[in-house]
């Protein structure tokens, strides 16, 4: 797909603290000249996926989506899952990079958790046979290992990335993880150029704690991709600073903030935007915007390292205003 | 049960370095002093889960296994799985504790991960109903997550912790996780001295690595109990430095070393036995010889701070026989 030099984008912006980050984004955006129109959707419990948002995303092709809250209690599929669905966004892909000047544990994670988004454990398909026996069917395709698993080789080749890591139990679930892990290892004999590797998911959790630099890419099972994703993230400082996209086939993609909706501090002017703002930087890459892209990327950065701006979660004291105002001023200043 | 004065225990010493380790394991119990004879029996590939091994078990009640190769290939059950089936070993227990003196990136874990062992994704039952589409089944039943919660407030009573987290993906797995949350909720009201949270796994696995010191004991379904074990351990410094037993009724017990048979190193004196030490320890504290238990574990923690005669993976140069020989030394210092 070709943008149009001003493009129009779907914003979600979301329950609780949504609305006000996705403000910030919007300011920040706009402090960049980034060329694009939004095309604001509220979605919620009320609206679920209405017709207006299918209508948005399938023109737009591009959205970008703050939090939303799940109606509690069982029957309710959470609305993140179905958008996901929706449209199909097969790779939910979470870079997870150690951010200089934000210190936690580690500072040398610069790994991509590439996610089947489909499929697995989320198939939905449960039920309860007799009295006190509850079973869950995961179900694995070929069809969908081999699209994420080549999603995850153009990936690495697109972003100059050595290695890719396929992540599974298949010494367990021989069967449906083995469909998995057999389909990434015949793709990736189309891809002589990036190295491929197996790691079962108890030990790949032990290595991204103990050693993380030594994973690159990874690709994984719908489940062990929600597990590591947030692992990952931990190691780099939460939710609140890892960006994070959900795409689809022919340039359909939803960028999303994978963080809560935080209602304790919504409409508190508090909340941190960080990780919507670096999942619109991710969508502005995805969209061939690369000069806005690391324009913002590095005005955030800078923000975040100075830590002079930064909310109470990064161990600041300004408000979600403060930072929005210091990361404009120094695009203003590039 | 009631352990005589000289107490048969089974002895399984494994594939690889299991034999080297298990003798550590042997001279330095027996420089402690412990009343405990080895029934030593072989189980591998070949004999499979013999007869011997299940006369031994279930007359002996008690064991300590080394680390048991799984023959590659599918439609091979693994040999250590097929021990806790047999046995109907359901609990899992993996305590992780920063090791005072051996440096990681924490040290400030201190943890309990309590698995159940005979469900959930490991039920085997798989199938391919039609040509590229797998599916395996997640089985949990309301006694199964009652006996392994009773578990874990009954081990949080006896240790003198305060609080069970049950980790789930209910949101998701509405039915079977869902059970699963449900019954541990229920069996938590029958322990009003325990604090009891609930903890969606991904959010546990990035607590995990952000604030490990959040986390006290731990319950939670056969996989997310396998990966989450693996994560502690890394925490801590790897499956190299944890203990691990597998509980089941009336005091049947199976200790073991959860790490792999190391081929590499195998019969080079290289091995660090202290995964294997620790379980004995374990094995001791579950037998009632508690002060057998405190003098070895003091020996061992003492060798490890001291660092002088640690083996290659603890950061040493000493191969199995000075890294024995010191602690043994130890106790009989003691
Ligand atoms: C909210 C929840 C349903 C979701 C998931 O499990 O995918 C979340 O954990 C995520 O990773 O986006
Ligand atoms: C070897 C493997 C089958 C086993 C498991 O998955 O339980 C191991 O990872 C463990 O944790 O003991």
């Amino acid at each position: 797909r070709q943008y149009s030099s001003t493009t129009r984008v779907t914003l979600i912006p979301g329950d609780g603290i949504g609305p006000e980050i996705a403000d910030s984004v919007k300011k920040i955006f706009s402090a960049a000249k980034v060329p694009i129109e939004w095309d604001t959707v509220n979605v919620n419990a009320q609206t679920g996926v209405s017709d207006e948002i299918i209508d948005s995303i399938r023109k737009n092709k591009v959205g970008l989506k703050g939090p939303l809250a799940t109606p509690i209690g069982t029957g309710h599929q959470s609305l993140n899952l179905a958008l996901r669905k929706t449209f199909n966004l097969y790779a939910n892909v979470r870079p997870c990079v150690s951010i200089p000047g934000f210190k936690t544990r580690y500072d040398d994670v610069n790994t991509v958790v590439i996610r089947e988004n489909t499929e697995g454990e989320y198939s939905g398909i449960e039920n309860q046979p007799v009295k006190g026996v509850a079973q869950s069917i995961k179900i694995i395709t070929k069809e969908a290992s081999a699209r994420v698993a080549n999603y995850a080789f153009q990936y690495a080749l697109a972003n100059g990335r050595k290695k890719v890591t396929c992540v599974h139990k298949a010494n367990i679930m021989k069967q449906s993880d083995g469909m998995f892990v057999k389909t990434c290892r015949e793709v990736s004999t189309r891809y002589p150029s990036i190295q491929y590797e197996e790691m079962i998911v108890d030990n790949n959790c032990m290595q991204l704690v103990m050693s993380p630099s030594k994973l690159d890419v990874m690709v994984l099972p719908n489940l062990y991709g929600d597990i590591v994703s947030d692992l990952c993230a931990g190691l780099i400082g939460g939710l609140g600073l890892t960006p994070s996209g959900n795409i689809g086939e022919n340039g359909t993609a939803i960028f999303e903030a994978v963080h809560g909706t935080a209602p304790d501090i919504a409409g508190k002017g508090l909340a941190n935007p960080s990780a919507l703002l670096l999942s619109g930087i991710m969508m502005l890459r995805h969209m061939g915007l690369t000069t806005h892209a690391d324009n913002i990327e590095k005005a955030v950065l800078t923000t975040i390292a100075e830590g002079k701006a930064t909310t109470k979660d990064l161990g600041g004291n300004a408000g979600t205003q403060a930072y929005t105002d210091a990361v404009c001023a120094k695009l203003l200043n590039q």
